[in-house]
């Protein structure tokens, strides 16, 4: 802890001193019953490394996480939520105090249109029917206010700066960092990324296979230059 | 580890030895695509506990379990699997030699019909479609051979001792651990469990709060006695 908190105090310039971040990470956990839910495979690895970095640099972070295994990193302003409908109250209620939003939490597109109280007897044929959940980082984008930078995620297993792109311009966002899974050293659980970064101007910084810290350090040194010129 | 292996060696008495045991652990996970999944809230911790105490007392233990943030107990040889049909594979090979069945993990019960084979794209309604898993424990106890011990988990959210002793002899097993999410200390992730034993021979043992280990010691004492009744 003291050794983290020498590095923190003199390895890293403090150009985000003063602004505040707001970073999301991890997956979201749709409930079907009191035992069963949906969720995906992230594990929260980039979003807490983001956290860090931007901690690191001087900003004053605030983390939103789904379940996760990780520890928090000390320093951090943290809020554990468990549902997409949780992570959108904590982000919709903390996005306007912040300078920089980083979306990088897997958040379910869908949960079970109902909630077993009870655990679900088994039996017979079964559907799940799903109801869209409400897409943040796309009302985040309308309610932006100038100045803010607001940045997403994007994870494709097929045409993925396409759909980077695509999602970058709907959602009215800054900057997406376009990542893969499939990619040896790359996407889920894994302690490297090779992400692409598209951001509103049109440029595409395809970054090599690289720590989730370091490519959060990356993503920063975007998230300053769009802040300049903004 | 030296420590581990001493308290192994001298603490317990060696009354599995020349015993195989079979434990099974944690969630397993059933794909919906490629990010998506469906799981449930087990963690694995009262398998590994179980194996570990019977490892402990000299048995020779194989530990099949799902995906879990746990690191595997010295000792044990382990077989990692994901989805229920792999649990079923691993199970089905392994069990004909084994003297003693313990299954504590998880296995969901219904799979989704189809997996993507790429992530699905958001867009409009969705139901997903579930087709029933096999259910293991009840090929276990169909083909289960003359002097074998078979014991089941039943977590339930009402109705625990009904609904465990309807499972007990539908599934012809030789015990089952009946313990329910709700109650504090008990249930998934704890460190603690407070499990009730039912026996084919008709004895209920309500077993107090008690760490999972412990909990592990009492189920194996049960299995000891009944393997003496066989």
């Amino acid at each position: 802890r003291l050794l983290y908190e020498a590095v923190r105090a003199i390895g890293f310039s403090k150009d985000f001193a003063g602004k505040r971040i707001l970073v999301t990470a991890g997956a979201t956990q749709e409930a079907i019953d009191p035992v069963r839910y949906i969720t995906n495979h992230s594990t929260g690895k980039m979003g807490y490394e983001i956290a860090k970095a931007a901690h690191f640099r001087g900003a004053e972070v605030t983390l939103v996480s789904g379940e996760t295994a990780l520890s928090v990193p000390p320093g951090i302003e943290f809020v554990q939520v468990i549902s997409a409908e949780e992570m959108y109250r904590a982000c919709t209620e903390l996005a306007s105090s912040c300078d920089v939003i980083i979306k990088a939490a897997a958040v379910a597109d869908y949960r079970p249109a109902h909630t077993a109280e009870q655990k679900m007897k088994k039996g017979g044929e079964l559907t799940i029917p799903l109801i869209q959940n409400k897409d943040i980082l796309k009302e985040l984008g309308q309610v932006k206010r100038s100045g803010q930078i607001l940045v997403g995620f994007c994870m494709e297993t097929q045409n993925l700066l396409e759909n980077a792109e695509k999602k970058l311009n709907a959602k009215n966002l800054d900057m997406i960092c376009a990542n893969t899974i499939g990619t040896p050293g790359a996407g889920f659980g894994t302690d490297t990324n090779t992400i692409t970064l598209l951001t509103k101007n049109g440029a595409k910084i395809p970054l090599p296979n690289m720590s989730k810290f370091d490519a959060g350090m990356k993503i920063l040194d975007e998230v300053l230059k769009l802040n300049g010129e903004k």
